[in-house]
């Protein structure tokens, strides 16, 4: 195996997250003798992954150049979800220059959605977005074997088990790519530009249709022995609860997120207790997450009150994770943040309440920065790494 | 801040680990050019550290000379409980060569306890187990500032919060100390020499007069951002239960601990429903958690009863730190782990039945191998690593 030179990477990021640096202050910031430096940029114009970008302002003396990474390299982030595709192609700083996001359903296979993935970054091709890829990072809801590139056994996503996800977009895209668990990206994502930016040790929680956790520590993702770790959604909330749909009673995913919550929605609209949910249920036949978060602004009772059941139950679960970790942050995204203030207030009081006063005593519990795009950009930066260790 | 040459260190762990080891196979297995580990031996001989050993076995050709650590290396080993004071003067191979164990109350504050800790090692000195000590570790019941060298706000330690303990043990004894919570070495110690020997991702759970958990990720010790990652005891697993003596209601330490079985055993002997506890209650006037343990090996249907919910409530707390953290592999340790086989069939049915089967697929749970002797061998592994540190 080849060794990686963490410096070398390290010079990589230094551009792709600050932009033009004279070279004097590239050899400043990495404590890079000069001849060593100039001869390393060298070598990574000639590889094409950094050019000359013009003179610095004057520090004295004569004027040290600008590098900056080469405009031309272009990785491209996919998050897939239970039902969604997001695809985005990125330049050298991680900023999109092409994205796409359209519905799809996981549960067709591999095949059927991998196809679509490529189709979408061939057309950005077409579109001028690139010319070549020079890496791929793409999120999956599911466990990944990281090493592997491979799914493991994911409960949501049939016909996926094992199958070379990142053999399959080298061979189509001719460059390297990398795989890992959706929630996991998310948090790279917030990591990196988000809310968490440079934070080491803190939790990623994503409520959308299921519940997982993203584990940073130490400054690096913590995936677990088989690629499975966060999986939390599966964690026990209530003995007497709905039976869940991996078999066992009461699991905080079956008792609370996206799916769980249209089906209480709808109950409460059956029942005719919530005024705002009877409307909507009337106007369109289903009642959905969405729903309930419209209704609780409108000071709906019955929807205030669904999602500060959930709060409660999330929090509950983070309460043990944090006595456990003792994290500097969590994070909640996914698409039940969109339940905003109601939902995190609920989660701090229970989470300050139930949690060791030393864990908690600087712990903010805050909602996503990124939304949405947590997870295509999370899968940008590791695209980015990806390639630079290969450059490095 | 010196930076230390991991090579060095794991030179000296390897001559710890392994005893003497001929140049020739150091060299093979540093992958060191054969120049530089000379250099670096003569350096270490010099300091003190290591010693000849006369001539390796012949591979063929001029026979390489055996290397070993000094004998007279001396390191001092820790585990303060919240009743007992255990304290270890061992070689550089870890072998003790002074033990003492006796009770103490950790609530008589640090300077009671640190000056009985120091006439102990006196004593060891006195008794010519050592001349001088190369390095003490130190671990304590309650949360620590690995970096800082002190405990941070520990519950059941008053008087402790932010006490110089390294500082004190260093000032005392002329050599440099590390101080870690007692969960935390226990972990140590069976990951170097017992049943967790080299597994990377593993739980420790210490089940005693509290409940805690050491965490080991990637091969390193978490200890979180405060230093009290690992904190389980207070996990709530019954919103109805008993109050507990951090204030909230239905911990996992108040339902099931050293201290909760012996009430709950006490209550059945007053009840009259145990035979067994009857028996000792009469006896001697007070039942422990041992008697409980004797109870159910002569097979007391009450005392198994006890100790089959005491496994099922520990259980449902590590079924949802198995998804969280996907480990390799649990061990349980701690006084009560005595409770033996039926309180590990429980603990391992829930566990089983309630994670993910993907994260329990090739899950052991199994007992410590070190028994009490787990904490004083982790402190002599923290010790020894600090200072192959200082030498490297």
């Amino acid at each position: 195996m080849r060794t990686i030179d963490p410096l070398h990477v390290q010079l990589l990021r230094t551009l792709r997250d600050e932009g033009a640096v004279s070279r004097a202050e590239l050899g400043d910031r990495l404590q890079m003798p000069r001849p060593r430096l100039l001869a390393e940029l060298e070598r990574l114009v000639n590889l094409g992954y950094v050019a000359e970008a013009g003179l610095a302002a004057s520090r004295g003396g004569r004027r040290s150049t600008l590098v900056e990474l080469s405009p031309h390299l272009r990785f491209a982030a996919v998050d897939l979800g239970a039902s969604s595709i997001d695809v985005e192609v990125v330049n050298g700083r991680l900023e999109p220059v092409a994205a796409y996001t359209e519905p799809a359903d996981i549960r067709s296979g591999p095949k059927v959605t991998l196809q679509r993935v490529n189709e979408l970054l061939h057309k950005a091709r077409v579109d001028g977005a690139y010319e070549r890829l020079d890496a791929i990072g793409i999120g999956v809801p599911g466990p990944v074997s990281f090493r592997d590139g491979v799914p493991v056994s994911p409960p949501i996503m049939p016909g996926w088990d094992r199958f070379p996800v990142r053999e399959l977009l080298t061979r189509e895209h001719g460059c390297p790519a990398v795989v890992d668990n959706d929630v996991n990206i998310m948090a790279i994502g917030e990591r990196h530009g988000g809310v968490a930016h440079s934070v080491d040790d803190f939790l990623f929680i994503k409520i959308g249709t299921g519940i997982g956790c993203g584990i940073y520590l130490n400054g690096e993702v913590y995936r677990g022995t088989d690629g499975c770790a966060g999986d939390i959604g599966h964690i026990q909330v209530d003995p007497n609860g709905p039976m869940c749909s991996c078999g066992n009673l009461g699991c905080l995913e079956a008792v609370f997120s996206g799916a769980a919550l249209a089906r209480a929605a709808t109950a409460a609209a059956r029942a005719e207790v919530s005024p705002a949910l009877v409307e909507r249920l009337a106007a369109r036949g289903a009642v959905t997450a969405l729903d309930v978060a419209q209704g609780a602004v409108e000071g709906d009772v019955t929807c205030i009150q669904l999602i500060r059941d959930g709060g409660r139950r999330v929090g509950s679960v983070l309460a043990g994770l944090v006595s456990f970790t003792n994290p500097s942050m969590i994070v909640i995204g996914g698409g039940l943040a969109q339940l905003g203030h109601i939902l995190l207030a609920e989660i701090r009081s229970v989470v300050y309440r139930r949690s060791l006063p030393l864990a908690t005593g600087n712990l903010p519990v805050v909602l996503s920065e990124l939304g949405p795009r947590a997870g295509v950009a999370g899968a940008a930066v590791l695209a980015s790494d990806l390639a630079f260790g290969e450059a490095a």
